[in-house]
């Protein structure tokens, strides 16, 4: 077998689910594998559960061989030295996860942030093929970003770059989970939209929203629910939606206003399930309040292309990269 | 005389006056120069005042040599192809600056924004020294910044990064000269300050600045008037500015939780004049609205070191990068 069909793997660390992709280096995915990340069982088990995870992959591409890992975590990292310094989803703080990661699998292991490695693979294989400066936003529980300067991955002098959901967009709006108030993650996260639905109910307002919810034996107002509520034509939930676009639509502005990129990939669950659908209105309000003397409409802003797979498709990338010196994709 | 006794020219051309300075491969500044423009005169006039500029420059610096030209520009410039697209203070368009002065100066002339030069030689020579990620963000008539990413002037995908002034801090404030509302310029710039402050007069709030204008003999609150009014404690003074300070306190945060800077100055007229008066306050908002899971009180908040010669000592830090390929100060 020819150096080059050899693989990285790429994996996408959740506080509740993973997701692994091992990738070749012409950018093609040989196998992937999601599973439950065992956050109750501490480090130490989720550690074994990645390490099993990329058995089965090794075991599954064989006669293939992998050459490194990269792990996307949910949380502040140091990628330098392979630390996470803190993932609260994971009640991880300063731990060296390359270190420990790489010895139970006797593989070179990198980290970085799982938004970061979402950016980088759109950037590399998916929405935002042929960009030089992207950011790319994720819209769930939080709104993050990941962003791409002048082709690579910028971290910030810190470590810290892309916290868009942090940028106050109403002076004294919903408190935020970081304290702050009016913050873009407290107003246009999927959880906001949650907030705001549940409330609104609570109050009185009808809303087909808890029969789906019922129906469906959730807790949650996912993705799904969302795209159901709308298929239903919910007034509640339309009005949370739109509301939802125009707050992201001027948030994007602003990203644009600061950063200039040619690209913006928006991601997350309900940009995976709904597309271009849930991406135009966003589209529309930002070019309305992008602020330049040319014309704004040459800058892209799409919808994930990866969806599910972003994070753990970048991750690969970034093995490729700092393992191999190779750009996969571009 | 040795090759590196040398100098280029940098010239910080504004709507109402330019400001140049002769500057050698060792940072030091031979001679400055601070003269009108003559925006009246319409392009032709003012290119001839800006070669007028240079060569009394030329003449004062004998016999040392000046190889180059860059002039910082207000308004959206190629640097590339040496045109201005848009400078409304000067009512140009895509006007070709480089070309046409280079020709009746017989030196190689390049252009940039004049907010970027002010954040090149802050960078180089000011209050961002040892920086390698830098934002200088100047509050004047209006907002604007220059970005430093990896050491390196940032000028975004198609010229148009940094636009900080239109980040829209509240949903439905007041409306701002880009057609927008609620953005950071018009609720935190000088003038943004002078409408609040004549506003408030005109519906009979007592203050000195009335008194201050006419002693004076101005027609404009400037930051002179600005300190005067605060020396003497008044109160709708006070209000503002610690109104505006709190703005760019947040602003300030907005910029670090997406770009995560080791650096921001802050630079423009009240921050030349007030200094750490001005800044400390900004400083304090910024760190306590910065999203971080690490202290961040290691970034340095800090006003210009140069002043009303940031942009002018900067466009010549830019033409000894661009036509010899040397870093100043660096």
């Amino acid at each position: 077998m020819p150096k080059n069909s050899n693989l990285m793997i790429g994996i996408d660390l959740g506080g509740t689910k993973m997701m692994a992709a091992a990738l070749d280096a012409q950018g093609k995915v040989a196998a992937t594998r999601k599973q439950p990340t065992p956050a109750n069982l501490g480090a130490e088990g989720v550690i074994r559960e990645i390490a099993a995870v990329v058995a089965k992959l090794v075991k599954r591409v064989k006669p293939r061989k992998v050459d490194g890992i990269c792990v996307g975590a949910p949380g502040a990292v140091d990628p330098k030295r392979g630390i996470v310094y803190h993932a609260p989803n994971l009640g991880w703080k300063q731990y060296p996860l390359a270190k420990l990661l790489g010895k139970q699998l006797d593989l070179p292991v990198t980290v970085d942030n799982d938004v970061n490695v979402g950016a980088v693979g759109e950037f590399a294989l998916g929405a935002g093929k042929g960009a030089r400066n992207l950011v790319a936003i994720f819209v769930g529980t939080g709104i993050g970003s990941g962003i791409i300067i002048n082709g690579k991955l910028f971290h910030g002098s810190f470590g810290a770059a892309g916290e868009v959901g942090h940028v106050r967009m109403v002076s004294s709006g919903p408190l935020c989970g970081c304290g702050g108030r009016g913050c873009a993650e407290a107003l246009a996260s999927r959880s906001a939209m949650e907030k705001i639905i549940r409330r609104s109910i609570q109050m009185g307002r009808e809303s087909i929203i808890p029969r789906l919810l019922e129906e469906r034996n959730k807790d949650r107002i996912t993705s799904s629910i969302i795209e159901a509520a709308l298929a239903a034509n919910d007034p509640l939930m339309l009005e949370v939606y739109e509301r939802t676009q125009h707050r992201l639509g001027v948030l994007v502005a602003d990203v644009i206003n600061l950063l200039d990129p040619d690209t913006v990939v928006i991601g997350g669950g309900i940009a995976e399930r709904m597309g271009e659908h849930f991406i135009a209105p966003i589209r529309e309000t930002a070019f309305r309040h992008v602020m330049r003397a040319e014309g704004a409409e040459q800058i892209r802003i799409v919808p994930t292309a990866l969806k599910e797979l972003a994070g753990s498709i970048g991750a690969a990338v970034l093995a490729w990269q700092r393992f191999a010196h190779l750009n996969v994709g571009r």
